[in-house]
């Protein structure tokens, strides 16, 4: 739904609510989704809230709450009433649960574990238990078990004695007497299959995709692109099943990603939270530090173009190509480097491909510098009217920026990964400050030499 | 599986193949799934193809041929007989054969054509018709349709009998005797039910989340994340169902988009090829031409630079600063830009924002600059050793530069969007370059009036 759609519809429910017209308001909001829902919470006067939320059928609530921003849940949850809190947290998934647990402040945590189910207490300390960025930290332990020497009948029995609990059906997981998971197989299958008495382990799936609880949220997650699932079994140590992912949480995730290394690409710190929800304070913290901390490495810069002064003074032309040439090799170094970032994130590229990298880098290096120094010569000779020795100088110092810059940008991010820092740290921003200081170098060493300075 | 693991498979497969133990081959062949049997088919050599895949039973070949890139089922084709051929078609999802359609050669589409069963010709050449961006483009035909007035037993009858050849059937859409898309039923739901006489029109969804044919693939694909959907299903201009796009579709467009935004903020052509699988050839013509274009926008800084030779001669240390100067509006410009073409392919902002937008990010901007400033003003006069008056034209730069290169940053990928032209391509490089010419063009000015020049 657009912002407009929202807008209309936060007016349509504050009339109602306003002339009391509470069935009508109630009828409107059965129509809705629940994220479209949601948007219109986030904007709401604190006092209406608790107003419209008691009106909706409790697994509509549900998921509305589910849907909202740590900030309006906790705002609405002090509207509440414990007996009603109790509602909400009985019709949540665990997983839902556990975030709220992780995101609310000690007070509200205190009332929500007070009035949680005994059993949804347990499951929401168990999972507490895992790092938040981890498959365990992320997964439900509300998935649908079957065994393997159950007939399709008595799975389906199961299914339908126990499932309405579960957060998916769609994948059922065998476990052994112990718990070991040994297949899968999908409701799909068990209602397509003709045989009423076959055994499950007759037709399951056993070559299971499977993480374990520490395994990263992020590769987990890549897994469901990979293999096209819709859910995926999360193991202990023991190889024993104790929850799952599911493909919603996934694509979340997937997007975070691609937001972090978006944010960190633009020399700003990442954050989830959509454009307008973000304070000033915010976006101020997420930018300042990053251009204050790009600001004071060019400190290397100056100092080199201090140091060479004399030279500049000389051939004043040289300084009009310092923006031309450090642009050049930011850019050549923000391509191999946010290639290599972006490889290593997806998996393509491992620590021990870098020889295989410099060397394919290197190629393209030579190729891409050698096209803009012969491009630039022609154009310094032709339209800028420089003289020979100094297009030289221009045109040499093109080509090994490039390579200096495409090297480098392929070294910091896998070296970065190597000792166990996140390679997006090294993305265009820092490389391009990097690459200043020896394009300079390069630059006025160049000039020395064939200009005799 | 790692690359390593594929490795090993390989050597496995090949040494079978060679003691010609296909019995052995094709159990452990079994084993595996169709995305890391594909891994191996890549890496293989031709004539091998067609042994190893006439070993597998029908309905995985077709998943391992669906996940093959454009030149190794090509290279496959080639190997086989026309029955066979026939066979993989048939097994393939229609949305899969329109894809193969899509890629192959004029004459390996008549072959494929020609093999087709005629309905199958029938719903790719429906499906070729639609822009291959767009959800008509990407859906698939085979779905499972239900009547508003079937009871669940019958819903679940005409699943049993159908159900087999959809893409999924753990959501069935309810249509009208015209195909009007009425609501939606999850295959959950129908199960769950424990009145087998329950029409579906008494418990389906009407709040069906749709698109139609023409919606951009993107935007469908956003609706998945929004919404937690499973599939989303695509209607006509008169509302008529004629397809849905899966959510495994869904996850790989939203992982492209992402690459193709970073690629763009790193002044490369987008490439939808992992990173060992692009030829030189391809990594040249990707970066080439965006630095060629980029080197030759830098002229306007060169030139700037050139007009105010003198005054850099009077006042040498003002060339120390300009990597620092444009290297800090670089990145400031990079913050906005970056913020808001996300914000835009994320559906967060809109044109009508702008002004909202201008105003945060002007705040912002002052915020950022004035932090800057007052640091480098410090660094400037006790470290630097520099004169007052030249501490304070290059801090002012700063703020402005800031300032400018913000509301810059926002102002371009927003009227780009504007008039129809995709914001990504105002993404940092190009921002970079834009900004450095604005802060010469201050930094000189503010010079000229404050140091007299």
């Amino acid at each position: 739904m657009s912002d407009t759609a929202i807008q209309t519809l936060k007016n349509m429910l504050a009339h109602l609510d306003d002339a009391k017209k509470y069935q009508s308001l109630r009828d409107v909001m059965e129509t809705l989704n629940a994220p479209d829902l949601a948007a219109v919470f986030e904007d709401l006067p604190q006092e209406k809230m608790p107003v419209l939320f008691r009106l909706m059928p409790k697994d509509l609530a549900a998921e509305v709450f589910a849907e909202l921003s740590p900030e309006t849940q906790e705002a609405l949850i002090q509207g509440l009433s414990d007996r009603e809190l109790k509602l909400v947290i009985d019709e949540l998934f665990v997983d839902d649960a556990t975030d709220l647990v992780e995101e609310m402040p000690a007070s509200v945590v205190k009332r929500i574990l007070a009035q949680a189910a005994p059993d949804t207490r347990k499951m929401i300390n168990e999972l507490l238990k895992y790092p938040e960025d981890s498959a365990g930290g992320v997964m439900t332990t509300e998935f649908m078990e079957l065994r393997p020497d159950m007939t399709v009948r008595q799975a389906m029995d199961a299914i339908r004695k126990n499932g309405i609990d579960k957060e998916t059906i769609n994948n059922c997981y065998v476990t052994n007497a112990d718990r070991t998971l040994v297949g899968v197989v999908s409701l799909r299958s068990l209602v397509l299959e003709k045989d009423e008495d076959r055994r499950i382990d007759d037709f399951m799936d056993t070559n299971v995709v499977s993480v374990t609880t520490s395994t990263d949220q992020e590769q987990t997650s890549h897994l469901f692109e990979k293999y096209g699932l819709l859910a995926v079994p999360v193991v202990d140590g023991e190889k024993r099943l104790v929850g799952i992912v599911t493909v919603d949480d996934a694509i979340s995730i997937l997007q975070d990603e691609a937001d972090e290394d978006i944010a960190k690409m633009s020399a700003m710190a990442p954050t989830d939270k959509p454009y307008f929800r973000r304070s000033m304070w915010d976006l101020y913290k997420s930018r300042a530090p990053w251009l204050l901390f790009l600001m004071v490495s060019a400190t290397f810069s100056s100092m080199v173009i201090r140091s060479y002064e004399d030279a500049l003074a000389a051939v004043t032309v040289l300084t009009a190509y310092i923006p031309m040439l450090t642009d050049t090799g930011g850019n050549a170094g923000s391509q191999s480097t946010s290639t290599i970032i972006r490889g290593i994130a997806l998996g393509e590229i491992h620590g021990r491909d870098l020889p295989r990298v410099l060397w394919r880098e290197f190629r393209i290096a030579i190729l891409c510098g050698g096209t803009l120094a012969i491009c630039n010569f022609v154009k310094l000779l032709v339209f800028d009217h420089i003289a020979v020795p100094v297009a030289a100088v221009v045109c040499l110092t093109l080509v090994l920026t490039v390579l200096i810059s495409q090297l480098l940008g392929t070294l910091l991010p896998v070296t970065a990964n190597r000792i166990g820092i996140d390679p997006a740290v090294m993305a265009s921003p820092l490389i391009t400050t990097i690459v200043d200081t020896t394009t300079l170098l390069v630059y006025f060493n160049i000039a020395r030499v064939i200009l005799h300075l």
